[in-house]
């Protein structure tokens, strides 16, 4: 088969490029760092979009949207902000092109310089805030709960398809509120939101947790992220929410008059899930032989195979497969009918495999004679022959069952793989040799944290919302601690 | 009443602006021609894209995501498509900032300068052949039908709110085709999917045709646009799909092997439609009492308002209200209750009336004792008392009507606004006085059309598919002419 992938144990990173690449996902373009995603990746995504934006609406946000680009001096109004992302901006510093007389091809020119430099936004805080300003004057304009849907670009060095690219998508929304306890609401009630999404329709199991100061968005006073653990026993960062307090407001002079009439700066958070959740889903369930899809994102949940040596053979065929279609489609699953002549069935099964399509059915004149049809899993590769009739309650159980089984298989794993560690010896021992999160003391320091990610690249995930307060000492400086973090090496 | 607009025969032009605006459309950024699409803007804007996104995947397309980035050398390769864009080009030469220790705030790094130059794409025909080109090698990889939904960047210089913005949002199609035949097929195809979304969606009825050369897309063989005529007579370009023949194949040099086993350049088409819909859609059936949207793009079709004096009436009509909400719902009828306390219904009437509301709903206590409520219609602003028993059926035939009712008026309107011309006076006359389309004989040069052009600003709209070969003589140079062709002034 042409299409082989390196396997997991083998060469992990290798088995995630290949898999991307060859499952027609996406590809590195022409530009360094940015990637196509291609139909069948942009499938999912879409898949992935329309979920989250009928969770967002569902929960009182609307969608809109801001400008490409931000003036350079709205970045210096929040020094955090700006010291976050300064390092990593596109600058748009000259509106035209002009043919090269002497060369050919085209030059910038030079009389078509921007007064200021626009920078291609990395997040749109500034951007909006300053438009908020002209939105908000009295509590009665508030709350705004507003989400887009855009490109973002960040100056990534090393880049790696899905995971972290120089342009990639996402929604980022950006909510105003009169007090503060709705703004921590708010952030709340999104980050409950993504882990829903996560678990139910990726099908990927996370912890909701705080951040540690080093890991907070620049210019958050809290970092709420939802963490996922992939195969490799690497921690994967998958969305995350932000209560901002009042640092946009007060930078862009957002003020509003309460019911009292006194002007107060008004609470913001901001949320953002992007195109890396992909790599999320992509790693957290696939194998040696391809994707893994949970059949809530599938672009097609089911593909039909005709089995056949003639091909006068094939018209009988795809007359009971039109109505099994028919069945499937008013049970609202997704079919694709492969009746293409120029590829073997054998080829088509890897084929299908490697798309991670949930289930594979398989028709033939014995099939048919019989009442029949092959079933096929590719959570796990189980084949099975079932009755033709009802065979659309059959899949529709089926479905089900795969979607509940690859979560379980995610879970079961996850949960080997929190490690409760008492001492530094055994911190480096399990991040070595067993991998996935250390849940283990802090002083609660940042350079504590900072020894530690120095000496082991292990970063704290989170302070999981969930836990059991308990004395102990930090595993690293041996100070008092009140609860266990989560460390891990992470993507 | 605050949200007054100015007049259309007092100043179009400022009516417009004023309806943006004040109906929460979008707003001008702090950005020079960017827009910031507010919520209720967009929400039109995505009715529409959910629409069009059907239609393109019901004929056979499927959506891609290309870089936002363009390498600048990509842009010579094909030179009427450099010429044609070259000026309007935001580019990236920087990808980093640092603080400005001198002054504060924060400076383009002079150390992170671009190898090559970016430009922010302003169409992707180039990056997306450079890309094709590995995609294709035999017939068998062909047809591609790929459309992408993102935004784009054209540096104009004086700008309007959704109809010539810097940046814009947009879908652009991109085929690839064996023959010739195939991909003016394709053409031929979306310009009457473009134009069935104009006439059932956006009730805007628009004449199908080809560009002149002088308004060709750059690196076009052939353009088809669709043409919408105003309410102040000036025609707004709705849409295009070209026929780029094997233009961008051989600048790209991708070639395929046909089914002899002969290499051969691939054959292509592009097409697209964007935020300017908004304009077009805004400009075709709003009066001056603000918008007036066809019921199959209004976010919500119908607004509810209760009427009463004292709160605890709004107890009891609400109660009722939730039983007709639940009836449209179930009928698929978009509803919105404002039963806020802190505005009269009075207030509440001219809102909705500014914001397009199909169907506006009011409901008090006398309406409860006679079993009726009262409807009122936003296009002719008629009202009427209706039986609450069956208000779902009769809100869904009127907002049938409603559909039915601006599709015609702008019909005819449009009718009665396409001039045959036969003398330069006449042309001239008509031009000024009467507006519209102006059915001409034209010589079918350039240099006549620039002439026209230059003495009154009209141009040839398009050469409308539908038309009976006539002889004749050339409006402006009185040379031998075997068609009529629409001129216009336009946005």
């Amino acid at each position: 088969m042409a299409k082989e992938l390196t396997s997991r144990s083998e060469n992990y990173s290798q088995w995630y490029q290949d898999l991307v690449i060859k499952a027609d996902l996406a590809e590195n373009s022409a530009v360094r760092g940015c990637m196509v995603i291609k139909p069948y990746g942009y499938a999912i995504w879409e898949k992935m979009q329309a979920q989250l934006d009928k969770m967002f609406k569902d929960t009182g946000h609307v969608n809109a949207y801001f400008p490409l680009f931000i003036p350079k001096s709205f970045f210096s109004k929040e020094a955090d902000h700006v010291e976050g992302f300064a390092k990593e901006c596109a600058v748009v510093t000259h509106y035209r092109l002009k043919v090269d007389e002497e060369n050919g091809g085209v030059v910038v020119d030079p009389d078509a310089k921007l007064e200021e430099e626009l920078i291609v936004r990395p997040t749109s805080e500034t951007i909006i805030w300053n438009t908020y300003k002209n939105w908000i004057q009295s509590y009665r304009d508030l709350p705004i709960l507003i989400n887009q849907w855009a490109n973002v670009v960040r100056w990534e060095m090393r880049t790696r398809l899905f995971l972290r690219t120089a342009e990639f998508l996402w929604q980022e929304g950006h909510t105003a509120h009169a007090t503060k306890q709705e703004a921590i609401e708010e952030t709340e009630k999104i980050i409950n939101v993504y882990a829903e999404f996560a678990e139910k329709y990726m099908a990927v199991p996370v912890v909701k947790g705080l951040k540690s100061a080093n890991e907070r968005f620049a210019g958050a006073l809290e970092t709420y992220s939802i963490e996922a653990l992939m195969q490799d026993g690497k921690a994967l960062q998958s969305g995350t929410s932000h209560f901002l307090g009042q640092n946009f407001a007060k930078a862009f002079d957002v003020t509003f008059a309460n019911k009292e009439g006194k002007e107060e700066y008004v609470w913001a958070t901001s949320w953002g899930v992007s195109t890396r959740l992909m790599g999320a889903l992509i790693m957290a369930h696939s194998d040696d032989n391809g994707l893994v899809l949970p059949p809530k994102l599938a672009p097609y949940q089911v593909v039909i195979v005709p089995i056949y040596r003639q091909l006068e053979q094939l018209a009988t065929i795809s007359e009971k497969v039109d109505e099994i279609i028919d069945k499937l489609k008013a049970k609202g699953i997704s079919v694709k009918y492969d009746n293409s002549d120029n590829r073997k069935p054998g080829w088509k099964f890897a084929e299908y495999e490697l798309k991670g399509v949930p289930v594979r059915l398989a028709l033939g004149p014995r099939d048919l004679e019989n009442g029949t049809i092959e079933v096929a899993r590719r959570d796990t590769l189980e084949k099975t022959s079932a009755q033709l009739d009802g065979i659309e309650e059959y899949v529709e159980k089926l479905l089900e069952d795969i979607q509940a089984n690859i979560f379980k298989k995610a879970y079961d794993y996850r949960e080997e793989h929190i490690t409760k560690v008492d001492s530094w010896e055994e911190f480096k021992d399990v991040l070595q040799n067993k991998g996935g999160f250390i849940s283990a003391h802090w002083d609660g320091t940042p350079e504590t944290e900072d020894q530690i990610k120095a000496e082991t690249k292990a970063t704290i995930r989170c302070m999981p919302l969930e836990f059991e307060p308990e004395e102990g000492k930090c595993v690293y400086s041996g100070k008092p601690s009140g609860r266990r973090v989560l460390f891990a090496l992470a993507y």
